[in-house]
């Protein structure tokens, strides 16, 4: 399956070792891996895994959460940053997916903490770039904005990186996130080279009760994938198509199975390779 | 209070005429109605009932769902739409809110479901010039994207409204749909007088199993309104303020003990007076 990476959370179950597996065996040549699997396996065998099962490491999740108050609050948001960046390099990939996080505990103040998350980048960004690493920022769903990412449009991401050199930051495109925005094809068009990592999963209704874990399969619920798919291509995106699903049901299903259900929709819905 | 409006639905256990009757008692001078709680009553008795009360109907709630994908469905909505355009002048407002419906049962064509609501919009607008009402087009959060409003952002509103005059076809500020847009501010101060109608509640979480319920009294959660208000004041808007509010336990509560709340609210929060 060129092209199609499985994003770790959507096995959630699995532990890395586990996913590594189920990818070699199911013929899925990417991986997005989740730093809490990364740790519970340990970086460097994590990295050695994944080399030795001819996988490529799409992407790393994630570092971020940069709109703390206090000036403790930012030093730790550092802190975690720089330690998620070496973590990537060492893992062997070019691309750390960056969840900005929301407003501070009791602040009703949006536009200080997207300042924040600019000033943040900023220092981030050269380190970023002196370990190979792009700093991919996600813009999350909008019903997301005050709990855990202020960053609502793929707009919006584009205006944050532009400052800096696209190899060192980029944005993320996950269709989950971003499918319903009217500027979504003259954003991704704006991004081209931006484009650090692309991610899918369905729109699904009703909401669950954690609104967190409302995703569903690609085909399952509302999103055209193909003209989604087209607008990417068109901005000259050739990438990895991490899918990256949270749901409660599908973290139930057994692995292999899951990854059996990818291969499909990713088939049928996406790349009919 | 000047400047303060119940939207009917806060009370929505009170008819008609129990609202009415306490907004008077509470000093509140107008009211943005719901056709279902005007069909109760009968359109002209409503209409008396204000008049008598010496209330001003701020909106009438709602018209809209303007995506059907058959002409028999488009007829429908025509029918019903100018239906609502003929209440909302007999009840004596000049705004009638359009929430303009989700994708079509089944189709994932989102650009279609929204030229389809332009298309709409260009047969309903003069008809509601002709009663002296005019449409306003209330962009509802992306949440609500495939199965309620397909219109998202405040600046996509505008640009279905621009082919239009200003007498006909407005916006509706909602602050728990617009208050995450990036854009927000340069999207009010663009919408100047197309600013029909500027409904409140807040942004509380988490969110609650009925995603549609999940509005807060002002204050109660993220949202800045001091901000969003000299915002929409600067645009030159200087029409009333409704408070609506979807919330099953507001809607549990006596209803004048929730009008004391907005008061309360609306004295803390939005307009010191």
């Amino acid at each position: 399956m060129r092209g199609l990476s499985l994003n770790q959370i959507t096995t959630k179950g699995w532990t890395l070792p586990e996913a590594v597996r189920g990818c070699a065996e199911a013929g899925i040549e990417g991986i997005g891996l989740w730093r809490d699997k990364v740790a519970e396996t340990g970086v460097a065998r994590a990295a050695k895994l994944c080399r030795d099962a001819g996988l490529t490491v799409s992407s790393l999740c994630r570092g971020g959460f940069l709109t703390a108050a206090t000036p403790e609050g930012r030093r730790a948001a550092l802190a975690d940053n720089l330690q998620a960046i070496e973590e990537a390099a060492e893992l062997g990939t070019d691309t750390l997916v960056l969840v900005v996080g929301g407003l501070p505990e009791g602040s009703r103040d949006l536009p200080g903490a997207r300042a924040a998350v600019a000033d943040l980048l900023g220092e981030l960004a050269p380190h970023a770039g002196d370990f190979g690493v792009r700093l991919a920022i996600e813009p999350l769903h909008p019903m997301f904005c005050a709990d855990r990412a202020v960053v609502s449009t793929l707009g919006q991401a584009l205006d944050l990186a532009e400052p800096f050199p696209a190899s060192q930051v980029g944005v993320v495109v996950d269709s989950y996130h971003v499918w319903w925005d009217p500027q979504l094809a003259q954003q991704i068009a704006r991004a081209g080279e931006r484009i650090a990592a692309y991610q899918l999963c369905d729109w699904t209704l009703p909401l669950p009760a954690d609104a967190l874990l409302g995703r569903g399969h690609v085909g399952d619920g509302h999103i055209d994938f193909r003209a989604l798919d087209a607008m990417v291509a068109a901005a000259g995106y050739t990438g990895w198509i991490e899918v990256e699903i949270f749901n409660q049901q599908i973290w139930d299903t057994p692995g292999a199975e899951t990854l059996r259900t990818l291969i499909e929709r990713h088939r049928a819905h996406v790349a009919a390779l």
